[in-house]
């Protein structure tokens, strides 16, 4: 028996992991990942499918553990290459359905699971096992293969009060380690934080506060999956009086998805539509909106900047950004504040007010979950290798053996035998870009030539030559674009003249005419000239024109 | 008199202020800020100088509070400019003197300050103040103008066990504080925060416990002009017997001026040039460097990447990275403690070790000095609006009234006249862009290009074209940069060639030779392909080649 990691090792992110005997392939989860600062114009980044292309044949299955999407956002993609059954829980499967219809995926496999249900797929026995997390409806996953048993935490925090449904069942954590458990792999995200993390119960304190104080506006900016934060906003407002006005794409969607599976409590005599929440009064309304992460085109961003359609936020409304800001987000989320707060409204965020808590465990949760487990090994999976690093000196203060606790990385698969683990060879892993609907296959040269074009710019040549001769007709014209100053750019540019005339006047002279060897010249000439005048390294990009 | 705010305000960074009466204008501070993501390219940001050159008889000198960036490197540009006396302390002027020769001013009238000095500066009467900050000789500025008394903090905290120097001059504040001050400038970056920073000192005992398991290397990263932190580890290594390897261009800068103007007690004896750190056993030697905010270049991401000249970094070693990172530079200081771990090296960062105390006062501070001060005015600088506010908020609990709470943007001036402010018209502010040495005036318009080129690509068309007729010469060539998909890009760039042939034979029986209006056409009808086809509005380059 295998595990394969595809994603969210070494990262936070696209996770996708997948376990295989020869009975079959099981990929657990299948997430994406945003694109960071060196993806310019990148939608969205998927886990690469190489090593199941490769496998085709044997995957028998996609279990799904929760719906948010780094752990489901990359399964349109997947399941337009492999057709397989999806378990999920109800949320996670509803979040799913409207996805994979927006990719034209009609009629997916997709079977609802509940916790504690155990089912059979692709030889492999499986279990799951409720946890708490920032969405409703989130799973563990035991399989029974045949080398032994093994468990996947999901993403998971210990909430024992939690705002709906049952605490995570540690019972069954605890039946299951004394079955024997072979190898855990467990949520990593918060490792590095000491303590415990309190009860999403807390958020309810702090939204009660406001209501109870507010007369204006109240608005409330959190993650649109985030369900929980959503019905304690839902349950503050019945409990004051106030209808609930909702705004943003996704809120409106997981909204209505949460409302129509039984996940939402909310009349539609509270529900108002955003065209027709300036009809009510400031006092008698709470706004859900997107934008907790500062991302330029979301609702809130939209209304700090005063370019919402219909809504405005001023002097006496209180906004509330409930949510921490994912490392990389810090700006926009800074700036959506600080223009919040020049229109005159209250904002509040963390961590000056307690108006967020993490839906990922902790230490001393990580611990009690070791505890009840007693896993063989450990693999610390989703998270950067800090955090792994961390969960793993955790373990080891558990008293787990050192070398039983495995860092991998994305495409180090461990074999399991004989109640022992080794690593096997690398497989392919990385990531594939997705760009306006297309997936790259040669991102890191893209990146790299869209990198170069908006830091150093780009020098254009044109140059007309005689076909027979190679001989230059006229000054050839240059162009560049993304070139800071304009004056000095314009000396350049009779420079850059002067300097492909030249090496045209030289490559005539020894009759050149391949052109590839006339092209290498001009860049190489010209890329000399712009080092030494303006010490950039424009893309440059020789035209010739025969005539 | 008038303050006239050009830089710092609603922003962290490039701080400078104007200061004006009948008798001439005193600069407070010309600093810089570092470009963020939407600045490709950039290297650095300078503040608008357009008001100064409106004015430019009346300049009679900058005042330097102390020699960070953000407060003295605007000065090598704003000195070819404007041929003034600088005030500033030792160190600053120490610091600031390489930086005006590197940048070809071989003679700037600089001139040497100490705390409790009293100067004459076109009219004003200056006086400076000792205030604690993260680097050495850093002073507030008082004042006395025809309008009345007004105190700049400068960046300050209240050190009252300082690691070197003395105290914040307290007494002196209260001494003004009698004497009436009309109103404060003061700094705003920690004003979000609660209670009281630490001493500087409380890094030591970290130091020292490090210094004392120690077996390997120690290498600290923290800020070249963080002299204090600096000689925290020099001390340190004093204590524990080690040398001092020193590596990265400005630390090594920094430690020697340091070092020679007497703020630093580093012994020859005791110090290691970076090409002879191996020489020294692992156990024998800590390393200062630089690279504690992850920049892509400096000396310990390369040493993290394995691509250090002569660094190295492993098993046994503890790296402590002795700083926060500044907003925006998460992920890279992420990136470069995740590489120094999986290279076996012990990390230690904040906030899990306590490796850094801040340099700027948190809220109690800022009450200790209001309620010194006593101020009848204050205006909240260095800081975004959302730390402006919480100044303004932290004066209103001590009693300021509200309306004595002005809380500005760069470029709204304030006049004082007859103990009472009164706002003016907003004169010019903004940014202007270093790129390789050029300062750009059309910084707005190559940043939208830069961003367009990188994250929707550029599509290049060349038309060879009879210049009587108008008629096109065979198929127009079709070039893109930036695309992602090669293969959607092929059939992309065929069907853009017939296309931009279509357009061109439609402008050709009309008889066009008009090339603007040619290109017109050439780049609406493709973008009009491109945006269907791809969703990507590229820049498109036509190119019309006359033959």
């Amino acid at each position: 028996m295998q595990v394969i990691p595809l994603g969210g090792l070494g990262e936070i992110g696209k996770n996708m992991t997948a376990v295989r005997q020869e009975s079959g392939i099981v990929l657990i989860d299948a997430g994406m990942s945003f694109p960071d600062e060196e993806m310019p114009g990148i939608d969205l980044v998927l886990p690469d499918f190489s090593y199941l292309r490769e496998h085709r044949d044997e995957l028998k299955g996609i279990v799904l553990t929760h719906g948010h999407e780094d752990h489901v956002g990359a399964l349109p993609y997947l399941l337009r290459e492999f057709n397989v059954p999806v378990y999920g829980t109800k949320l996670t499967l509803g979040l799913v359905r409207p996805k994979l219809a927006e990719h034209g995926i009609k009629k997916g496999d997709l079977r609802e699971i509940k916790a504690g249900d155990r089912q059979k797929l692709g030889g492999f026995g499986m279990e799951f096992i409720n946890v708490n997390h920032s969405i409703p409806d989130a799973v563990a996953v035991a399989l029974r293969t045949n080398a032994g048993l093994i468990v996947f935490s999901g993403d998971y925090k210990i909430d024992l009060t939690p705002i709906e449904g049952e605490p995570m069942d540690l019972n069954r954590y605890a039946a299951l380690g004394q079955e024997g458990v072979l190898a855990y792999f467990g949520d990593s995200t918060n490792s590095e934080r000491p303590g415990f993390v309190p009860s999403e119960r807390v958020v309810n304190e702090t939204f009660n506060q406001v209501f109870e104080r507010a007369t204006g506006r109240i608005i409330v900016a959190s993650f649109a999956s985030h369900i929980h934060r959503v019905n304690q906003v839902v349950e503050a407002a019945k409990a004051h009086g106030r209808l609930v006005g909702v705004t943003g794409r996704s809120m409106i969607r997981n909204v209505q998805i949460a409302r129509e599976l039984g996940y939402m409590d909310l009349p539609q005599s509270m529900y108002v539509d955003q065209r027709d929440i300036n009809k009510v009064p400031d006092s008698d309304i709470v706004i859900l909106t997107t934008g907790s992460q500062g991302e330029p085109m979301a609702a809130l961003s939209r209304i700090a900047a005063g370019q919402h359609r219909t809504i405005e936020a001023g002097a006496g409304d209180i906004v509330i950004v409930s949510a921490h800001p994912i490392p990389g987000n810090e700006r926009g989320v800074s700036r959506t504040i600080n223009s919040l707060m020049k229109r005159g409204a209250e904002v509040l965020y963390t961590p000056l007010s307690r108006v967020h808590v993490s839906g990922h465990a902790a230490q001393e949760e990580q611990k009690i979950v070791l505890s009840l487990l007693k896993p063989k090994y450990l693999v610390p999976v989703h998270g950067e290798y800090r955090m792994q690093k961390h969960h793993k000196d955790t373990a080891i203060s558990m008293g787990i053996p050192e070398e039983n606790i495995l860092i991998l990385e994305n495409g180090e698969p461990v074999e399991f035998e004989g109640g022992e683990a080794r690593r096997l060879e690398t497989v392919s892993s990385g990531m594939f870009l997705v760009d306006a609907g297309s997936v790259a296959d040669n991102s890191d040269a893209i990146m790299r030539e869209r990198q170069q074009l908006s830091e150093e710019g780009m020098f254009i040549v044109v140059a007309r030559i005689n076909s027979k001769s190679g001989e230059l007709l006229g000054p050839p014209d240059v162009i560049s674009r993304g070139f800071v100053d304009p004056q000095a750019q314009n000396g350049l540019v009779d420079e850059s003249v002067a300097t492909v005339t030249k090496t045209l006047e030289r490559t005539a002279q020894r009759h050149v005419t391949d052109w590839s060897e006339l092209k290498k010249a001009i860049r190489k000439d010209l890329a000399g000239l712009l080092s030494e005048k303006t010490r950039k390294r424009p893309i440059i990009l020789p035209l010739i024109v025969e005539v």
